[in-house]
């Protein structure tokens, strides 16, 4: 198989594309994040493409051997709001405020990129998550670790997060930041 | 709060546990694991009982200061059958092999002991699971990692058994050995 590249500067997906036994290397895209969509699966697939692309091109520049580049991206969706990483503190208070004892539903889009051949593959994967009611002071508790600042929807569904959510209905690594099993699907092709 | 013993052997569980923040120590349970039971849930509300008491009268004998035990069992259910860990791995190549394109149910009980007053508290979660369709030639492939073969059902959702699972309804941890959502909400009251 050809050389993986994991366009994404998140831990998270690096932690379980090794869990997962897949061989990687990592380099960071830092494209522009502005675009426009029409919903959260047309932004998450979009966001996943240019984050490809951007390291596909850069890869395809420098003339290197021929690589699969990796890109994601991920979103929560509540009440026609897309919720992003938290600006601060106040912020992910908001949001975990909102989301207590309630349902959403985070959206990752990913997207393969054959730099050999340009042939580029997205898929997006929608997971319904219901959280427990909490109290405003588990939130601040929560939000005091720091765990909250750097995800999306200002939780991780992994560690110290995972006090909040009573159920999922999809795949749970696409609440963590990616489909893995979709994308070994398609990763076996290659 | 209580110091918190967990009366299990398991590293996923353990994992679980340290990564939602909680301390603890560990003291296996070696009890006898036969009991008569009616379908799944019982067996796994009766196993971790017994785990647990076996541990809290112990710890009761030596007269120690107070504790929470915690003990924990998992089992596979598909088709009027419950699957544990796999004897070897044909066992597991068999397991795998009827769960492959298939739904099952991961039951796993948890009970809770306070070795200060026996107050007892046994809860079961149930996390339906969707396999992807896998050949045999995946399959074997994911038994000569080992990873399969301590496994409740023969494979473990959080690392290269991964690829397996399409899709879960319920609780995720449930699956991987400890719903610790549902356990911190009992711990909570302590």
């Amino acid at each position: 198989m050809k050389r993986i590249i994991l366009a994404s500067a998140s831990p998270r997906r690096r932690e379980i594309m090794t869990l997962a036994g897949l061989p990687f290397d990592v380099i960071v895209s830092d494209c522009d994040e502005e675009v426009s969509y029409d919903g959260p699966e047309d932004m998450v697939r979009k966001l996943s493409a240019r984050k490809a692309e951007y390291v596909a091109e850069k890869l395809q520049k420098e003339e290197t051997e021929p690589h699969l580049v990796i890109g994601a991206d991920t979103v929560v969706y509540f009440r026609d709001q897309i919720l992003g990483k938290p600006k601060d503190k106040e912020d992910a208070f908001r949001m975990l405020t909102e989301l207590s004892g309630n349902s959403h539903v985070v959206y990752t889009g990913v997207t393969v990129i054959d730099t050999a051949t340009d042939r580029t593959e997205t898929f997006c994967e929608a997971t319904k998550v219901e959280f427990y009611p909490v109290t405003e002071e588990e939130i601040r508790a929560y939000i005091a670790t720091g765990d909250p600042l750097d995800k999306a929807g200002s939780y991780g569904v992994q560690g110290l997060g995972a006090f909040l959510v009573r159920r999922i209905e999809g795949d749970y690594f696409t609440v963590v930041g990616l489909p893995i099993a979709h994308l070994m699907q398609i990763l076996r092709k290659y």
